[in-house]
């Protein structure tokens, strides 16, 4: 006879977590948007108060990943003090005073026959996140999914599990003192990949599964869930300089696409410049990249026009450096680029850069892309930038949500039906 | 040596076929409302045209079916005749009259720094559908794709290919007519099921996969597909008698619920009865099924009120019967009500007949399904009956879009950005 407790061994902390936010969902579909505002800032006080303890957690991470040989710039990525642990807080308060779009109203209509059918926001239910060793994620991505009236399952990295860990114990410890169930927010703390994989496929018990993170971490999560996926992530961008470009406003705008900060994803890999601008102003423009220590590849035509180009390969189109390496194609129509971009794009941010109104909306409207730009930087693809406030990420597929996503893509939508003994003739 | 026949044959149909439909996608994107429905018309007029070589096509199908031992239900299924064709040219008509979405602003923000960031409708791109043996299901497909902009993948039931290859040439021929690229439009031949098997993995050529038939054909596309899918389909509806429910009222709404069209998914698998209600009117009610030739099974409480209601077994409750058959649970609260739909439910359609408005919001609030109603039949889940126009589906899933799937739900979105050179800073 099987005990309670074998029953209880067989089925995984995956299973059981899950379920219990599962459990947990409904609840907090339910609470207004005062209650759920008064429970992030408990847990905006509670991560200052439990600053120290967060940062012994902490500790033994660094410590852990020292030991493992772990990178610097992973390191630097976990490691948490006063500064990094108040901006957490800050973040909160920010998700604190953004609106709540659950119970919004987007349609309503009454039919001939009398129905009345409002088409309102609801939470999607269960969200799991799966992301890479970043304590500050397991914090924002809990905000928002508690914001929005969703549980959350999150599984972050293991080289920051000790972080993490003390980090939800005091989320949970803050969500006892307020309306919000403690259990709407589960941590994956088992570190065996076997627990992602699992979550790939728990239909039933998650609705949607968003992965954030580098490009492997995503397209694993791509390719092998069956739950409903928002990819986010990859950003090969390009910025076209038009023939007839500002120079000054080109300058200003590829400079800053590239390198004011080249790690993320709306940072332009490619420049795609017009054989007419580049003959004039290439190497004024070229020099102040390599004055920026931005290593230059390009096409034969760029190498022509300016000897520091090294050579780019078929692989370095389809490249998303996220670094300071930039290539540079020169072009001999707009037909040219178009045709670049459809072919090396991840459909992110793309920019023309022109005078040419006609240009600029062949270019507007021929591109499919999350975000297109006429004239300005594509760094600017981004929650805050565009107003929505913090953002679960920058999704690069079609469905759901295209671009910053904002609070509203962590909803999904009911049908409210009222009527008065309708039947169907 | 590889011959340049050897490469095209290791090429398989679905790729080609699918690379057709992408590279035809940006152009459908530019195309004007008035163009699509030039071209729509067009359809719809061949389709009258041809109708004898569309029959007799269809004959095909028919014969094979027939000598292969199909069932009758699925050979009038395939079967078309004068009248059928016409009512699809009629479907066409009927997506002409519908208004475009692509193009429609949904936002628009000048932000602080003077960037001008529009959010607007475009089309998705390359949609695959796979379903069965329905040659309507072709027109009426391809219509929603090509009016929404959108290239689009067939590949329907092998049983009708005779009738869907006629169909798609005389489609083909009108778009050559029209300003709409015949490419747009691609039928996968290949009986194979290993065709099937392919599309679920075009990522990169197909942006989305919307499967429209039975459970298994759903279930296949949903756990094995990596290209985003839209989940169709399954409902198991319930309609809970409150214990202040209208008589007269309850009385018709579950008769409509059940036995007005009981194969399609929004009809009722399960009625709920308060045990008060129960005791005064269960006997009324389940004599007007029997009467409509329904087969009835219960619980315990129910059988005690009514003696032609059979056992119920566990599987009855989780069971789409699609059929003459209806569930009977009789409940001691709207919490048993509420829990009953929880654990059983499809989240497509479901239903309270009270005249206890604070109940009515209680279940209008708490159950999470696609369509929720107050005090009317859960048949009218139904893009017509929304008002939205024909549908590709009524969605089941929390993503992109929930419950019936008009125009819209076939579009993505784009950022246009516009600039006089902003940069971040």
């Amino acid at each position: 006879m099987e005990s309670l407790d074998q029953q209880t061994i067989t089925t995984s902390e995956v299973v059981q977590k899950a379920t219990l936010a599962k459990q947990a969902a409904p609840r907090l579909s339910l609470l207004t948007t005062e209650q759920k505002n008064t429970a992030l800032l408990l847990i905006a006080d509670a991560l200052i108060e439990e600053t120290p303890s967060i940062l012994t957690a902490n500790a033994e991470d660094l410590h852990l990943g020292r030991k493992n040989g772990t990178s610097d710039s992973l390191l630097d990525r976990i490691a948490l003090n006063e500064h990094r642990i108040a901006a957490m807080a800050e973040g909160l308060r920010q998700v604190v005073a953004l609106p709540d779009p659950v119970g919004d109203i987007l349609e309503q209509t009454t039919r001939p026959n009398g129905l009345n059918i409002t088409k309102i926001r609801v939470p999607i239910g269960v969200i799991g996140i799966i992301y890479e060793a970043r304590p500050n994620v397991t914090v924002d991505a809990a905000a928002l999914c508690l914001k929005t009236g969703n549980a959350v399952v999150l599984r972050g990295g293991s080289a920051a599990l000790s972080s993490n860990r003390r980090i939800v114990e005091v989320l949970h410890e803050a969500l006892t003192r307020s309306d919000i169930p403690a259990d709407s927010l589960q941590l994956i703390e088992d570190p065996d990949r076997s627990s992602v994989d699992q979550m790939l496929k728990l239909n039933g018990l998650l609705d949607v599964l968003i992965p954030r993170g580098g490009h492997s971490l995503i397209q694993n999560v791509v390719k092998n869930s069956t739950v409903p996926v928002i990819e986010t992530g990859a950003g090969i961008c390009h910025t076209y300089i038009d023939e007839t470009a500002d120079f000054q406003m080109a300058l200003q705008i590829a400079i800053n696409a590239k390198v004011q900060r080249p790690s993320v994803c709306n940072s332009m890999e490619t420049m795609l410049v017009h054989e007419r601008f580049a003959e004039q102003h290439l190497a004024s423009i070229a020099e102040q990249f390599i004055a920026n220590n931005v290593e230059l590849r390009g096409n034969k035509q760029a190498q022509a026009l300016f000897s520091a180009i090294k050579p780019a390969s078929d692989e370095d189109w389809n490249t998303e450096y996220s670094d300071y390496i930039l290539n540079i194609r020169i072009v001999s129509s707009l037909d040219e680029a178009l045709q670049h971009i459809r072919l090396h794009g991840t459909q992110h941010s793309e920019c023309i850069v022109t005078t040419n109104e006609a240009n600029a909306e062949r270019f507007l409207q021929e591109v499919d892309a999350a975000a297109v730009y006429h004239n300005a930087s594509t760094r600017f693809t981004d929650g805050f930038e565009f107003g929505f406030g913090a953002e679960i990420g920058i999704s690069t597929q079609k469905l759901h949500a295209r671009g910053p996503m904002g609070l509203p893509a962590l909803t999904s939508t009911k049908f409210r039906v009222l009527g008065n003994g309708q039947i169907r003739g």
